[in-house]
């Protein structure tokens, strides 16, 4: 039976200063790495063996990758790196936090960005000081400039059917560790909701929500392995 | 100008025991995450940008690579895990120490194995307490039950023809983190070295070492990142 576990990071530098981070390579604090390590801890005493691992080139989700692989007792599982999987693109937003995004841009302004399924935030600025597009983990790829949750949703899509799909469709269980809104993206795709209902979905950070599928890739049962602070699963809410 | 970073993984627990750990998924000691560390410091040091990197199926040196490249700031570079690069295959042996080695079979016997080139140990038990067969990891493949220097370097060469040259002639820099004579079958093959020859390379553990090629995959250069405990490079002995 295809199986589907999605494990979002855990506690970044720039959660803690709550500032928009998107694309930039924060990594995980302390915290973050104990919480990825519980992630695996739990996979490991349900049983459950990964097959496959998908994840984005963002050092905190690849660390919450690695470290739940190890804590799992499969660090030789092959992991898949790709920027389809980072987290929403936060354009001009980048790097400022909740103060001085309302002072800049006002507060109603703010909430129809967080609020809104398809508006995005200005563009970065090109040659600022998070210039991704010199990084060269990203050569050769078409890079966005901001992003709202619809265009994240559209270029995790074509990863989505190209390469974890066809894992699943082989029966594999597959891991998946990103960020809150490329997951949202997968959960999205893969529940059908609808765009106001994917925005009322928060997949809480390391707590793996197991989604067994079947041979069509449709959900027929979803659970986080961690119950005691499991938000609802989208399969009741969509 | 293709390049080749060959690091050993450090201290496992079994290095400390002085036991044949071979295919066993010993993993590594504090000391040895410590010294997998300072090998990807001396790479981000140096300036050496890892466009792709390949390890083994065996966690002490899946590890040395992940925790090398999160200290070169590299997280993000792709990593091909693959048994071909396991560590040598001691059969028999697996598992013993030195003095139950010698009590089992002899102090010259030992000095045969440890000093030929083609005389492997006796095959291990199968369905003893170190069945690989039956491990997940190696689904599908054929597996030795015991090797030589000679069938280590046979089995690690179609990966290196089929998966590292390529890398490493479309002119990338590689990273291979793997095992003492994984290592050794690379090396006899880069720099054409004697079966004599090969058995006295000593590579050191989590000590960079690095290869400049030209076009023809052939040795330019080849240098220790750590200087000061840098053993005769390869390229002088042979």
């Amino acid at each position: 039976m295809p199986t589907l576990v999605l494990l979002r990071h855990g506690q970044s530098q720039w959660n803690l200063e709550n500032r928009f981070t998107g694309w930039v390579d924060v990594d995980l604090t302390a915290e973050g790495e104990a919480q990825a390590r519980r992630g695996g801890e739990l996979i490991k005493e349900q049983g459950i063996e990964i097959d496959r691992a998908f994840t984005s080139v963002l050092t905190r989700a690849i660390r919450t990758c690695n470290l739940a692989l190890d804590a799992a007792g499969q660090t030789y599982v092959p992991v898949t790196k790709d920027w389809h999987l980072n987290e929403r693109h936060y354009g001009g937003l980048t790097g400022l936090d909740k103060a001085e995004t309302a002072a800049k841009h006002g507060e109603d302004q703010v909430r129809v960005w967080r609020r809104s399924y398809d508006v995005p935030p200005p563009p970065l600025d090109a040659g600022g000081e998070y210039d991704f597009k010199a990084d060269r983990r990203y050569a050769g790829a078409e890079l966005p400039d901001t992003e709202s949750l619809k265009t994240t949703l559209d270029r995790v899509l074509p990863f989505w059917d190209g390469a974890i799909t066809p894992a699943l469709t082989s029966g594999d269980t597959v891991l998946v560790a990103a960020h809150g809104n490329s997951i949202r993206a997968i959960l999205k795709l893969l529940f059908n909701l609808s765009e106001e209902a994917i925005l009322d979905v928060e997949v809480p950070t390391s707590n793996p929500l197991v989604i067994e599928l079947d041979a069509g890739l449709k959900p027929v049962s979803a659970r986080y392995l961690d119950a005691s602070r499991a938000n609802p699963v989208p399969v009741l809410v969509g």
